[in-house]
């Protein structure tokens, strides 16, 4: 006797890490960048439908494992992630993550998939979106400071989607910089390695600072940002982790993603919670302005929101049926009879031993 | 070239659910339940060390979709669960679930599980475990009202865990009874088909209410029960979803999981913020009291909270090397260098296309 096949819905369709790399070089990566940051951009527009509450977070002393669930109302996502500064030194990942989509009808998984590489892509393409909407006019040079896992993303995405051409790269470890430098080898950037953060911002209309220490950080003292760029601060993204000086925070207009979160997370955690901010999807709909003049200094305060870990995880599903590139997990239990879940473990034992 | 093979970290070790289900006869559903409750009972005794929350749900018309994580400092957990009631009329289960666990100091997943069938095991397990603690001495007769998904489960872990040998069942659906009174066949119950709750629970020193609408119900009245029995209610578990008339509320001792999660979601969201409820790894610990006399009626509002889940999944893993039922998942990207997730995507396509 064999037992009756479990139905579609109780296979998951799971994308690997090594599914998810053959799907960006399928795709290309820079096409996916503008894939993913078109959902994201999508999903702004959609703001008001989204049901959001900050990360969940567990703390502990050497770092933190975060979920992040949000629901459009017919699907719900949400993300695991932790952030451990400490693991790069034990040649593990500051960041892990994996994601799931469910369907709110039914309560059913629809997606799994890992996500530390969905997120580099997600957060890179988030960042060049709202440099499509901060930056400068004409900026084709970006200073990158922090040189970790995150920075290349974040060049291909600003190239894919602001055009910047012209790299300045600075990080307190140079075989960092050298890292960068080798893996955006003939990807046709101008590519500049720095001896210091004041070196790497001269000429730059954008500045994105990428660093990952769990500490109170100044990677850019007020002195050295002119007027008329656009600042893309991502590195601090959790209580007690910044890097810009707050004075900078003064001088500039600040842009965030979902405010509850990014106050206690970003680098605005330095200001007072009153600390006047503009939130992404006002400036994307239009309801709010973004870059008003040339002299003017924007800063995305960007954090990371469930939202847009639930737009690369959309866009991630409408490629699976094109490129079949997952494997179907047998996660959910589904008995035919579904108040007979007892009846289906009975039937296994003949079926199977 | 071939990329280099991810280290042993990279894999997460899953258990689906098929080899749920072989894990379950392997061991022995009788020995597993005994082991699952085990467990749950040492974490009550831990409770202290625990970073508690209620569960994070995402409600929408037709159910609820919820993230359940805690901690114990070194192991931190999650379960994802849905509730919907609408479910088993489309053929599907009422409640799906899946968990992880991961490792607090890296914040590495080290086991992703199915747990749509550990669930029901570890529902039935806390009941037994609670009744083994709060049911009157020499009790052998329970009553089942709700024969759905959980019951036969709650009948295996009472007899395993409190010895009950005679079953009263009842349902609305006689069609759920008899399914229950086929799997449960040669188990060495003596089983009786009730036609109505009345009758189900003449001669009970025990009542297990698991019904699964989502409304207030009434499937007990205050004059349907009598002196000196324990209830085990746990169909109740959202808001707006009880079973129990709140007169049998008032005259019972009321034993809870953990107040702030089951003032929301159980029996007791019938009653003010500050009736009084004794919490049951005080009475685990002795640090309170149990049953105090043979005519008390205690009263379990069972809802489930995260900690149980938690020890069901730590019972699992514990099986793991012995069984080797599980397949190893890939999804932890896992670079040579942490801070070079750029280079093994370019890797990857020199090796893989």
């Amino acid at each position: 006797m064999t037992a009756p096949e479990p139905s579609r819905l109780a296979y998951v369709p799971f994308v690997s890490v090594a599914n998810m790399m053959r799907l960006i070089h399928r795709i290309g990566i820079s096409e996916m960048l503008s894939g993913v940051a078109a959902y994201i951009e999508e999903d702004f527009h959609r703001w008001e439908l989204f049901d959001k509450t900050p990360r969940v977070a567990s703390h502990s002393d050497v770092g933190v494992i975060e979920l992040m669930p949000t629901s459009d109302g017919a699907v719900y996502g949400f993300k695991y992630v932790n952030g451990h500064p400490k693991n790069t030194a034990e040649g593990l990942q500051t960041v892990t993550a994996f994601g799931l989509l469910a369907d709110v009808q039914t309560g059913y998984p629809v997606l799994l998939s890992e996500m530390t590489v969905l997120t580099a892509l997600r957060t890179a393409a988030t960042s060049a979106l709202v440099a499509k909407y901060l930056a400068p006019e004409g900026a084709d040079t970006m200073t990158l400071i922090g040189n970790g896992a995150q920075s290349e993303f974040q060049a291909m995405a600003f190239r894919a989607i602001c055009g910047i051409r012209k790299l300045r790269l600075y990080d307190i470890d140079p075989e960092a910089t050298r890292k960068v430098m080798r893996n955006l080898a003939g990807q046709g950037f101008e590519l500049t390695a720095c001896g210091s953060a004041q070196e790497a911002i001269e000429g730059a209309q954008i500045i994105t600072t990428c660093t990952a220490d769990k500490q109170y950080a100044t990677i850019l003292t007020d002195n050295m940002v002119g007027a008329g760029v656009h600042i893309n601060a991502i590195g601090g993204d959790c209580p007690g982790k910044t890097e810009l000086h707050k004075d900078i925070l003064s001088r500039a207009d600040v842009f965030v993603e979902y405010p509850p979160q990014t106050r206690i997370e970003g680098e605005i955690q330095q200001m007072p919670a009153d600390f006047p901010v503009t939130e992404m999807w006002e400036v994307i709909t239009g309801a709010a302005k973004g870059r008003r003049d040339a002299r003017q200094i924007t800063l995305f305060d960007g954090v990371g929101f469930a939202t847009e870990d639930f737009s690369a995880l959309r866009y991630l599903r409408d490629q699976l049926e094109t490129t079949g590139l997952y494997e179907a997990l047998d996660m959910i239990a589904d008995p035919d009879d579904p108040r007979d879940l007892f009846g289906m473990l009975q039937r296994a034992k003949t079926a199977d031993l």
